[in-house]
């Protein structure tokens, strides 16, 4: 797990700066060996790379990209607290929320685009359970938000 | 606990082949003596039982037998990861979205399919917490998906 | 932490008796150090202080106060459960449903409302990770509906 970052590179990605909460609470928090993130948007330096609808204004390709955001985004907020990602022992849960157009029913698909990145960075360590549904309505109109648990050492 | 199979049985149930993830996630994850599994559709052998929304196309009690169906996904998925049934200490939580058509507010009800299930089965440990919300969509036009947290031991 | 419910009163606040389940499950599950508090609606003595969809039927700040009564009742349950809110350790986590009217996206502004609320009463303790989002539709047509996790001592 150590080379999560070395990995990151191999992907192309970089971990980014983790997003500020839009709203009056915390990132992550930490409870025995479970780390909690909150939602996730698919922002990058800032500005949702993924906006509307998902079915009417957004694809699901971009909106799977929307969801690999989101996901890093997650990453950003555990290394930020934990100070590194050299402590995930695994990726446990995601809850992914599709903000969904009328009759769009690949909530699936999208959420395919964190989960599958995941597994790229950690390998097995990244599979894990998840629920993903059709939201009606997302802050700032995001395509996207995922929240994530994760389980860690030390 | 040892007789979930049987208390199974006498409710005219037999405990389904776990159907597989729609996508590239686990269907359980345990940490520590926590369970989590992903979000479970209504399908029985393959097939949705309960598709659409709820209040227009599906009505209240298909959607309740849709989310005891869900739950026995749920537990189908439980003992394939775990080998079985009998190290459940008790169910923990329901996360339990229902595909909701305009004004329709009885998401209690349609949620009650599977908490009267889960009683029915492992009695006081099949007590729970849930939150039942009203999504806009679901994964293949499902009419309810739950997500279920068990207690296990061992 | 001893000193919650005073703070309580410091708000202008009394713990409102709990506010019994809407269909068959339990209001709080305690498994290991962690409580689960099931969906709470913004219920005051029975009645819904915020109904219908934020952004047409509710203002911003009626849901926000909504959020507020909700987490209020949360408290209420866990104090039912443990007998008081003495071995609350922290909050963990909020989940914060919004029932969203068309185009609305201020649901952190919405959850803010419950997020202000349980660090006035605890302070740093109080601080969480959430997922804010839009729902469809809620039970009884609650403007808000807000699950928890706390972590206990004892």
């Amino acid at each position: 797990m150590s080379n999560v970052n070395e990995r990151l590179r191999e992907l192309g990605l970089v971990l980014p700066e983790a997003p500020k909460p839009v709203g009056s609470y915390l990132p992550c928090v930490r409870t025995g060996d479970l780390v909690f993130v909150s939602g996730q948007l698919p922002t990058r330096a800032g500005t949702l790379v993924a906006k509307g609808k998902v079915g009417t204004a957004v694809t699901i390709e971009q909106a799977a990209e929307g969801a690999k955001v989101a996901a890093l985004n997650g990453l950003a907020q555990i290394a930020a607290t934990l100070g590194g990602l050299g402590n995930i022992v695994r990726i446990v849960r995601l809850g992914v929320f599709v903000n969904s157009g009328p009759g769009f029913t690949d909530q699936a698909k999208v959420a395919n685009g964190a989960s599958d990145f995941l597994v790229a960075v950690f390998g097995d360590a990244g599979r894990h359970v998840r629920a993903a549904v059709g939201a009606a309505e997302l802050p700032l109109d995001a395509a996207v938000e995922i929240e994530l648990i994760a389980q860690v050492r030390g």
